[in-house]
């Protein structure tokens, strides 16, 4: 007789971190975050748990946590969610519940939640399969894999029998990749330097420090005062030289017109990408500056699910697709991003940065690398060396790349005692502040 | 010295009604909804309170309840908001927030939670005022509406001097339409006999019913099995004659091509518009399916924001707006999509039903027709015949039309009696039930 295998327990933690005091992580449009984590622990009768999170930047984390719990029952109780097919009910049964569907659909908080819970699931799966998640996706068969998206408002982008072409024609070069990804690690960029709150100096030295790392392209904030930015992309050009590559980020603070003169200002100091000119939600924005300037337009840390990826590649809208491991309905939803991306030949660079959204994305982008692009050409991950510590399996980027992860799972596992500390708003990180209301620490004013 | 008023309270209720059990509001994509809000009330030091709330569809009313909750800081304590000035400031900061932005940006769960706070405070101030929302708004200054919206990406589209222009348009012909608003009321369509629940001889005997009551318009659910829907549209066509319009609604059900192909096989019918034919994400999906068969597209109840709109416009995807007066960001949000659909020349036609949707909307839509638009031509608020006996002001439809409503406020209270009755899961409508789990009454399956 099998052993059951049983979800016994879906442990939510609000877990904060006050970065706001450093301006670690200050962009034109969020000026003092606290980044923070609606963290999920998938408990099982039969080994050890799965991990996953939502990564928010403080006020709204209980929102998130409340998210979270609601989707307790649609897993405890259930057998554990430990082979594809299992994998693909639960992201199934998650984006599609009619109530839950409602709130969104696929969309925000709801589905955020969503991706916590599968991400969990995944990392559980990997884990008792004894693989980095990478690895465990680079073993499944296409058919399989196929079987894991919800090609629902795809089929006109993308139907499963593509899906299935992109899959079986990447098969074959799989273990060579494998070999060399372990062997050389995959490339990645840094965005340390580039902070708005960070004044010239701090700036000029992490630059310079990115370069002398290894790093081939580094990334500034941009979209406050065009004035300022002049000025720190003639610096970061000065410091890094003609060969480094230097994107810019404007975190969503234009609209169209005003991206498209910015970007035709700044275009002489040759950065690499515009990142997040305007609103996630314009697709056809996001068309309009690419045609509009010469810079490549990049977005999708912020695009809310699969139907947004496809238009923006049918539109012809962006040069870079950025995935985030922890926005959309977890691997599924990026398992077919990437198939979209692919198709398209638009290569894909994942955000990462805030709290182990770089642990969680390197496992995607790898396994774009092995089993779908079978291409690392003009890709990179975005690192950013905050608040690694925290995880029992922290990224390792040598000489400008990602080292592939060899332990298994999803890499989602924070330390207990990071959670005890950072518990929010009564763990003693925030007792030993001013006595936070249950909001945040910031005042907030209307 | 000026007497205070302060905000004192934000109070928020759980409130859920079994529509379930009657599969009223069943549909292709919500088979057994048990219509519910989350329930906001603005209370002040100075007068009446205000309310506003959320409508969900059972399960993840309580996500909805604890997103309302955390926006008590930005109001509670702070001067009531009962000006224009202070009604724009109040959006504005509800939807800006950086933290709580993050978990949308605009869509989704915090999106809707900032839409009922906002809602709450027209409620309050209109009230405050002595008049209904909708005279309210018709009585203030084109300058004022202006200053209402948030114009951040929309600049690509309509300009504040735009907007101006579109309201300084309709400034002399106001009082005569507000004269005849009065008189005549506003046309509605309904959408009683349509559920996809009913069978056939319900569905006759509510689309003769509704002809005999003057409806000149009534809507069918489809999208689940396209025999059923050419028998059910053939019935329908039989029971209404040529004359009365019958949209057709297929809750997001289809695929791009699908809705080609489904509706290609409808049109022999006359459907008068296909509602929500696919993803309301997909604004190039909605184009393909306006070019690729005969039947006007309708959708916008489930649109996530202002930015949606406006590619929905520019694309040419839609032949009518379909406002929602509580998934956006409340008043503010949908006076920027009135102004938007305005200055396209596209009809706004606002969904309703659900709980207390058709008591909000009314005001938007009849303010549009006296101060935006200046036209009902071809416009048509849906009416829904369920759940208005909670409502202190329920909507009045007579023979065919919306009467205006008279008292102050935004028509959104509703009696404490149903409060207490229907509150989940421990008011007396649930514990007469089985006893619920705290997710609802419906078993979840993964």
């Amino acid at each position: 007789m099998a052993v059951t295998d049983t979800v016994t327990e879906l442990e939510v933690h609000d877990v904060r971190f006050p970065t706001s005091e450093q301006l670690d992580g200050s962009d034109a449009m969020n000026p003092d975050p606290d980044y923070s984590a609606a963290y999920a622990v998938l408990r099982t009768s039969g080994g050890p748990p799965g991990h996953g999170f939502c990564f928010t930047i403080g006020r709204g984390n209980e929102v998130m946590a409340e998210a979270i719990r609601s989707l307790a029952p649609y897993v405890v109780g259930h057998p554990a969610p430990l082979t594809a097919d299992a994998l693909g009910a639960l992201h199934r049964t998650l984006t599609h519940d009619s109530p839950l569907r409602w709130l969104g659909p696929e969309k925000g908080v709801m589905h955020m939640a969503a991706g916590a819970v599968v991400n969990a699931a995944w990392d559980l799966a990997a884990t008792r399969a004894g693989l980095p998640v990478w690895e465990f996706l680079a073993t499944m068969t296409p058919a399989e894999l196929v079987a894991l998206v919800d090609f629902r408002y795809l089929t006109d982008a993308l139907t499963p029998g593509e899906a299935l072409a992109i899959l079986r024609a990447a098969e074959p070069g799989r273990a060579a990749r494998t070999a060399r990804l372990r062997a050389e690690g995959y490339p990645a960029y840094t965005t340390s330097p580039g902070w708005l709150g960070y004044d010239d100096g701090k700036l000029v030295r992490l630059a310079e420090e990115a370069v002398a790392d290894g790093f081939g392209q580094i990334k500034l904030k941009v979209g406050a005062d065009l004035g300022d930015d002049l000025r720190r992309m003639r610096l970061a050009r000065a410091a890094v030289g003609p060969a480094v590559r230097i994107a810019v980020d404007a975190n969503q603070r234009w609209d169209v017109p005003e991206a498209v003169r910015w970007m035709t200002a700044l275009a002489p100091y040759a950065p690499y990408w515009i990142e997040e000119p305007t609103s996630p939600d314009d697709i056809l924005g996001h068309a309009a500056v690419r045609a509009g300037q010469p810079v490549k337009v990049a977005t999708g840390e912020h695009a809310a699910n699969r139907v947004v990826f496809k238009q923006l590649l049918q539109a012809g809208a962006v040069d870079i697709v950025q995935i985030d491991a922890a926005r959309v309905a977890g691997v599924n939803d990026n398992l077919a991003i990437l198939l979209l991306a692919a198709k398209y030949g638009v290569p894909v660079c994942p955000h990462a940065g805030g709290v182990g959204l770089c642990e969680l994305v390197q496992h995607l982008a790898m396994f774009d690398y092995v089993a779908v692009s079978g291409s690392w050409e003009d890709r990179v991950i975005e690192y950013v060396d905050h608040l690694h510590e925290h995880f029992t399996d922290p990224v390792v980027v040598e000489r400008g790349r990602y080292r592939a992860p060899a332990a298994p799972g999803f890499s989602a596992r924070m330390k207990p005692a990071s959670l005890t500390a950072h518990r929010f708003p009564d763990g003693p990180v925030w007792r030993a502040r001013r006595a936070p209301g249950p909001h945040g620490t910031q005042e907030v004013t209307a």
